[in-house]
C-alpha cells in the first residue's frame, strides 16, 4: 500500500524521537512491502522561529493531503511565563485539531511489568490496569470566546458544547467500548455545569444504542481520586476537552514512564498521532529522549491505516527492547541507550 | 470565649460524623472554659427534603449570626444520574460560599506514618509530602453565567475572574506561605486560558510583595501528575475553583484515607469547616464511617479561634486513636471501632 505521511517534527525533543519513528516505519515498509512518503510542516515555537506563524497555511495543506500525521511535540518556557504573549506556539496545535476536525484523542493507558518498579504506585495497584481515555479534542472552554478587559483587570472563556460534538466522540468511544470488556465511565461536572448535564443527558440516550455497553456516570473530582485508587475498574473513559486534558495526564503516571505513552487523535478526514510527553525542552538535542512514546504512535498510525499486523510488529519491537534493558535514560538512570540507539536496534529488530 | 457555632448536618454520613466533633468540642470547651453555643441549619438534600429548598434564608441567617460554621457533608445519588432535576443539594452549598463570601477554600494534605500501607502509593513517595492547597472557591465556571438551549441541543458554563477575586485569595496563599516553607505553585493553563493569564499576571505582580516566598508556575496537566510523581514538591498550591476541585481531591489519595483530610472555607465574615469525604451514602446511618474527617476539620475551626492549644489537643487526641489502632472501618476491615466509640474516646481523651 501508498501511504502519506505528513510530519510535523516540533518543538524541543520532538524531531529526535520523531526521527525513530520513520527509521522504524521505514523498516515496516520494507519487510511489509508498502511504500509511506514523507511531506515535513512547521507548527509551535519551531514555526514561530522560522515564520512567524505557529501554523503556517502550508502545514494545514500539507495534512489535508496526508493520509495521517505524525507529530512530535510543541511548547518552548520562553512564551509560558509571559502572559501577555499575543504568539504562542500552543495556538498551532489547537488550530491544527480544529481545522483538521480531529475531534477525539485517544489515550490507552496500559502497564509494563518491567516498568512496576518506576511507577509511583504500589504494584498492586496496578493488576489489571487497561483502559483507554476518550477526549473531546475541539470543544469546550479550549474554543470558547475568550475575553480580556482593557484594563486587563477581567477575564473570561466560554465552555460550550453542542449535542453533535458530543454525539461524535460518545460514539466513537461507544464503539471502542464495545471491542473491549464493554464498559464506559462519563467523567463529567454534571452537579455543576449546564455542559455536564447536556453530555450526560446525551450519553444516557446514546447509551440505549449500545445495550451491551455498562455505562457508569463518574464526577470529575471523584475521578481524579478513582484513577489513582482503582484505576482497573475503567475500560473506556470518556469526557470533555478540559477534564480530558487534565486526568489523561493524571492516568499517564501509573504507567512507570510518560516517555512510552501513545496517543491518537482523530476526526473524520485524518488523525494524528503523537508521543503524549511534551517537548521537554531541557533534553532537547541531547539524544537521552525516550522514543517509545513516538514509536507506540507510530504503532497506532499503523493500526489506523488497518496494518495490523504491522503494528503488532512494532510493538513486539518495542516489548523486546523494553525486556532486553534497551532502554533510556528515564528508565534506567545506570545503564542506557541513546535515542538515536533505541531507534536502531527496534529498526533492526523490525 | 464564648463563641456561637453554626452546624449544618448535612447529607448521608454528615450528621453521626459532626454529632462527633460536637462531643469533642464541648470537651474542649470544659477543659479550657470557653463556652461554645450550637444552632443548627438545614442544607441539601435533607433541606429539599423538608423545605423544598435546598438551603433555607434561616440558614444563611444562623451562619451569618456564627462565629463559624461546622459542616458535615451535601449531596444524595437520586439527584446525580437526573440532569433535568430542577433543585439540587449542591446548589445549596454553592450559594452558601457565594452568600458568605468563603472565598477560599483551604485543605491541608499529610500523611501519617501508621496509614502509610493504605496509601496507593510506595511509601518513599509519600516521604515529605506536606502542603496546603488554596482553592478560590467563589469564581470561575462555578459560577459563571449558565445557558442551555431551548431545544436541549446546546449548553454553555461561562468562567470569568476578575483582579480582586484573584487578589484576595492569592494574599491569604502568599501569607500561609511566609509562615511555611515559603514556597507557593501557581497552577493553571495559561497556555490555552485567557482567565488563567490573568491569574498568573496578578501572581506576578502580588509576588513582588512578598519577596522571600518562590513562586513558581504549573499547568493544570503537569501538576495532576506531579502531585502523584512529586509531591513532597509542593509547599503552598494555589489555583482557582475548577482546578482546585480537581487535584485537591486528586491529592487526598496521598493520605492513604479520604476519612480524615479536613477542609476550612473562609471568607472575611465567617469561615466554614467540613470533611473531604461527601455524604457516602452507602454508609449513612449504620455508625460506620470515620469521624476524624469531620473532627480535625472542628481542630481546624479552632485554629480559626485563634485557640491554638485546643487546636492541638484535638490534634494529638486524634493521633493518639490512630496509633492505638482505635480506628474505623475504613481503615481496618477486620479490627475496628464504631463512629460514635472513636467520638466518645476522643472526647475522654481530651
Ligand atoms: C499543549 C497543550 C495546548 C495541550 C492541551 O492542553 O490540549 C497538551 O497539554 C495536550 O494535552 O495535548
Ligand atoms: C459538592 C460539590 C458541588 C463540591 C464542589 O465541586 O465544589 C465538592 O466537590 C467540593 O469540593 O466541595
Amino acid at each position: 500500500m501508498e501511504k502519506k505521511i505528513a510530519v510535523i517534527l516540533g518543538d524541543g525533543i520532538g524531531p529526535e524521537v520523531t526521527q525513530q519513528s520513520i527509521k522504524v516505519l521505514n523498516a515496516i515498509a520494507q519487510r511489509f512491502g508498502h511504500s509511506f512518503s514523507y511531506s515535513f510542516g512547521l507548527m509551535g515555537a519551531d514555526a514561530i522561529d522560522k515564520t512567524g506563524n505557529p501554523l503556517p497555511d502550508e502545514t494545514i495543506e500539507t495534512c489535508l493531503q496526508s493520509d495521517a500525521i505524525l507529530f512530535g511535540a510543541i511548547g518552548h518556557p520562553k512564551y509560558d511565563n509571559d502572559p501577555t504573549a499575543k504568539v504562542r506556539p500552543e495556538q498551532g496545535l489547537l488550530r491544527l485539531r480544529k481545522e483538521l476536525q480531529l475531534f477525539a484523542n485517544i489515550r490507552p493507558i496500559s502497564t509494563y511489568s518491567s516498568l512496576q518498579h518506576l511507577s509511583p504506585l504500589k504494584s498492586k495497584q496496578l493488576k489489571g490496569v487497561d483502559f483507554i481515555i476518550f477526549r473531546e479534542l475541539t470543544g469546550g472552554i479550549y474554543f470558547g470566546k475568550k475575553e480580556l478587559s482593557e484594563d486587563g483587570s477581567y477575564a473570561s472563556d466560554l465552555c460550550s458544547y453542542s449535542k453533535e460534538e458530543i454525539e461524535r466522540v460518545s460514539h466513537l468511544a461507544f464503539q471502542y467500548a464495545q471491542k473491549r470488556r464493554k464498559k464506559l465511565t462519563l467523567v463529567d461536572k454534571a452537579n455543576v455545569l449546564e455542559t455536564s448535564r447536556l453530555w450526560r443527558k446525551i450519553v444516557q440516550e446514546i447509551a440505549a444504542q449500545y445495550s451491551d455497553v455498562a455505562v457508569d456516570y463518574m464526577f470529575v473530582d471523584n475521578a481524579a481520586m478513582q484513577i489513582i485508587l482503582n484505576p482497573a475498574q475503567f475500560d473506556v473513559v470518556l469526557t470533555e476537552n478540559m477534564f480530558g486534558d487534565i486526568v489523561s495526564d493524571e492516568a499517564s503516571v501509573l504507567s512507570g514512564s510518560l516517555g512510552l505513552l501513545p496517543s491518537a487523535s482523530v476526526g473524520n478526514k485524518t488523525a494524528l498521532f503523537e508521543p503524549i510527553h511534551g517537548s521537554y525542552p531541557q533534553a532537547a538535542g541531547k539524544d537521552i529522549a525516550n522514543p517509545l512514546g513516538s514509536i507506540l504512535s507510530a504503532a497506532m498510525l499503523l493500526d489506523h491505516f488497518q496494518m495490523n499486523k504491522e503494528a503488532a510488529a512494532v510493538r513486539e519491537a518495542v516489548g523486546w527492547t523494553l525486556a532486553n534493558g534497551f532502554v533510556s535514560k528515564d528508565i534506567d538512570a545506570i545503564n542506557n541507550y541513546s535515542t538515536t540507539a533505541i531507534g536502531d536496534l527496534i529498526m533492526d529488530h523490525i
